[in-house]
């Protein structure tokens, strides 16, 4: 799977992808397949070339916003490092809530910040109807100060994980994938299992499991999608999936089994969430101010947590699966057994045991940002990468 | 207006301003007409090479500095893209004021945050007689560090808002206008009111209206301040302005009638501030820690405002103006009646019809530090902004 | 002392320096002697490209991470300014302590910040025996995961300061004395005074002491370290300095009177510290969470240093010293009489006749920094630094 230079090149030139051009990267299932390969093909790309020493930086100045309406050290750095291998200089909006909540406000903040702007990066993933709304607001201020002659030009929007999709994430996951299969071709068939798994921690977001059965269900993948009662995720999310199985010839079932879910999997990836219909009453009592229901429905759903820490990603449930030896995924930090909680998603000799390919999972986040403000902001990706070969500039003088 | 690049050079070329290299931007009078003038010339240059992809790095590495001694997102986007513009990274000193509080210290601070600082930016307008003041200090330090040979280079100071005045602010504003009028020589006669209008909070800052009269009186302009009994600005800043206009041909009155600054006005700038007396007063209550009484002015202060909710720029008043159509400008953000706030500084619908030209004037800010930067550090601008068009580098490889 | 770049080189050149390729930067005497030689050698020829207006910068791309766990504005700015010299952008990891308590975590969260990391910068000196021991936790599993493929470059770990040694900062220490003294080699036989002073403020960290006596008995001086009994430092790190002295021609004596440590110095260190078994004491307090009984320890502390005010540098003091005329060093902030507070570790007047020196001390830290990083990252440092050289690229566009 280690293409050189040419390969990805010539593969990155067979691809239809204009569309990305001066766009903004919301949502996988906004985009097509071609655009999704020419994504993971920019990925490898540059990191060819940073592997092989040679500058990427196609930004001689400017900058890359970063939004983070929550806390966030591992985004942060993987967009930092995005930025900083294209170029940009991070500065991070460190606004309150409560200052950038009306649409005006939003308006003005976009265009005040954006002057210099070369990308905006947004997690705002804690409220369910807000964070994807937010984001497409940003995207949709920024185009008409654009138009309008105010910006010189059009940062574009990238969502760093909103209450929808993680598209920074699942493609890092995907490309992981990829590499792990050899080849995208090689995902066709494979089963997926997307399942829940008990943590003692309550409310973690939606957006991994819905954006994993948006995009997984394009490969021809067989994905099953796991969970106790009670925790189903968004339901348009569900019918991207089952529709995007449909039309590349892949499978998205359901299932509140998680052994049935294992049973010859390829790929597991088990993980705590809340269930949407909770979050989404959380959402509306926050917006009503009423702080005491707030605790009343979080000491509520994790009584409700409780009762299932059986769903554990345990040895015996690895055995399972295709030959034993499932590919385990996490986007990190996983809640390990006896490491970092009493009982969590998984067993400690199974992390163990994929503790490299899941660092290995995490390092293409940084690739895949990159790759995404690279065809947003280049009008043709495939002849300045080759600009970048021909100029061969260190990336260290050493 | 859109002069091209050899205009502008041969326009830099025939100004004497050799006295900014290796000194400070802290007030706008304490500059030449000239030197004013190269500011805003290099500001234009800098854009336009910009606006032609093409890069206005002039430095390979150094530091800018950033202190706020007050929150504030746009002043701090402004900043940090004026000095990436120029390839200078920020970096922040974030220090308790009390920590920077003595003389000793701050000059010891000054000299070990420097050793590769090419540039502080300061914004200190909370106490009336302690900003510049601190500013002044802190370029005295520098300049004392760097004939000490402590310091490798005399990083400049740029004054980001003090208690007197704003020059930022005013300057991008005056560009914004050099834009919309076509040109610096048809300043000459316009009729400016910069007038207080009523808003909710209380305290805002003096610099902008103390800036503009004493910036807006050196293009021969007709600068009406108008403002309800009890507002006053800085006497001394006052003085500024009768004596520039003496000086260079233009006239500065005042007013306690609204509807009189407003009468045939080319531009309007309507914004709220507090009492200079009262400011001052809190700074010394502040000083003596005595905070009930500060609580007690406050609230006085608010009361007071509150007689004058008809000091604002309403649609009525906009149509008094030359032909109905004065430019409306703000410094941002402006508390608008019935968006922001009920009753507040501008009705909605002149805030609409102006938000594009708005939010152009806001957009000179960064290119505005950037050539106070550029003139201060560089021996001859006109030189090196040859060398940047003759090395015609992209700013992004597209 | 001012030697060219060709003297700088040719030394360089003639030392065996290899082991620091690939390696990390915690203590001082982990490294020989001709290592901690070729980094004073490679500071003083950065500082002479940038004197001479020649970049720098050797990293195209790339992170610095700064972790802090302690407040720090000048360490901050230090390495802020090393990594801006090489092209390396910041980026500060801001945890709080117990979310990268863990083993797991640490070695997890070493990973996710250094995909694209060159080098990471750690102060951590709060707690005795937990700052080392975390400094070597980081470099160990970023060694492991840059073995295992998860990351594509080795981040170097420079130690900012941790319970043991600082040494940026009395490397800098040292390399002001070669240049105030004419040569390393002019260090031998010179007396050195590392004496405790009192200070106001209680539980100093006991990194200073400790590595000034580590270090400074390399280079055949005569090390004296003077303190109140009961001011004892880590028994470890005196028996380095004992060790050293014979090793390498030096004394290294102790006294419990500060008059008998200035006697015809040539060097004097007065500085404040606690006592090492009470750092020790109150960490293990800390670990338990009996935080009354912190609160008595540090009562009882500041008790005992009471005791103690007539540890001063004064004039008189001074007098004492060889022709009356010793250099004296801080690593500031110091503690003055009458300025910033009633009774300090120097008087007024010999600070302010040593303010420049002082200064200028401090200005070696960058370039320490710098170097550090440099001959850690750069497998041939003396090409890489021909390299800059011959490119010429202007520092500053002037």
């Amino acid at each position: 799977m280690n293409k050189n230079f040419n390969d990805l090149l010539n593969n990155l030139k067979g691809l239809d992808y204009k569309d990305l051009y001066q766009n903004d990267f919301l949502l996988t299932w906004d985009k097509t397949q071609e655009e999704l390969e020419a994504i993971f093909t920019v990925a490898d790309t540059l990191r060819y070339l940073r592997e092989n020493n040679i500058s990427t930086k196609i930004f001689d100045s400017g900058l890359g916003i970063s939004i983070f309406r929550d806390n966030s050290t591992r985004t942060r750095f993987s967009f930092t490092s995005a930025c900083n291998l294209l170029g940009l200089t991070i500065q991070d909006l460190d606004e309150g809530k409560s200052q950038i909540a009306h649409g005006e406000t939003v308006k003005e903040t976009a265009n005040m910040i954006s002057f210099m702007a070369d990308v905006i990066g947004i997690r705002d993933d804690m409220y369910i109807g807000k964070g994807h709304t937010y984001e497409k607001a940003v995207a949709e201020y920024v185009e008409e100060g654009f138009k309008d002659g105010v910006l010189e030009q059009r940062p574009t929007v990238v969502n760093l994980q909103c209450d929808i999709d993680h598209p920074t994430q699942t493609m890092a996951d995907a490309l992981h994938l990829i590499h792990e299969f050899g080849g995208i071709e090689n995902l066709k068939g494979k089963k997926i299992a997307m399942t829940w798994a008990y943590s003692p921690s309550y409310g973690k977001p939606l957006s991994v499991p819905q954006g994993i059965i948006g995009l997984m269900t394009r490969f021809g993948m067989e994905v099953v999608l796991a969970h106790p009662e009670g925790y189903e995720v968004m339901p348009e999310v569900e019918e991207v999936a089952r529709k995007n199985a449909e039309k590349y010839g892949g499978k998205f079932t359901k299932t509140n089994d998680m052994a049935e879910a294992f049973k010859d999997a390829d790929i597991v990836y088990p993980k705590s969430w809340a269930p949407f219909a909770a979050m989404e009453e959380r959402t509306n009592l926050y917006g009503e101010g009423k702080f005491d229901e707030i605790k009343e429905l979080e000491k509520k759903l994790l009584a409700q947590n409780a009762k299932h820490t059986d769903w554990a990603c345990t040895e015996e449930l690895m055995k399972t699966t295709r030959n034993g030896n499932a590919l385990y995924m996490h986007c990190l930090p996983a809640d390990i057994t006896g490491v970092s909680c009493k009982t969590g998603e998984v067993d400690a000799t199974v992390f163990d045991k994929y503790r490299v390919p899941l660092y290995k999972e995490a390092s293409f986040k940084p690739y895949i940002i990159a790759a995404m403000i690279f065809t947003q902001k280049v009008k043709d990706p495939a002849e300045t990468l080759q600009k970048l070969m021909d100029q061969n500039k260190a990336r260290l003088i050493r």
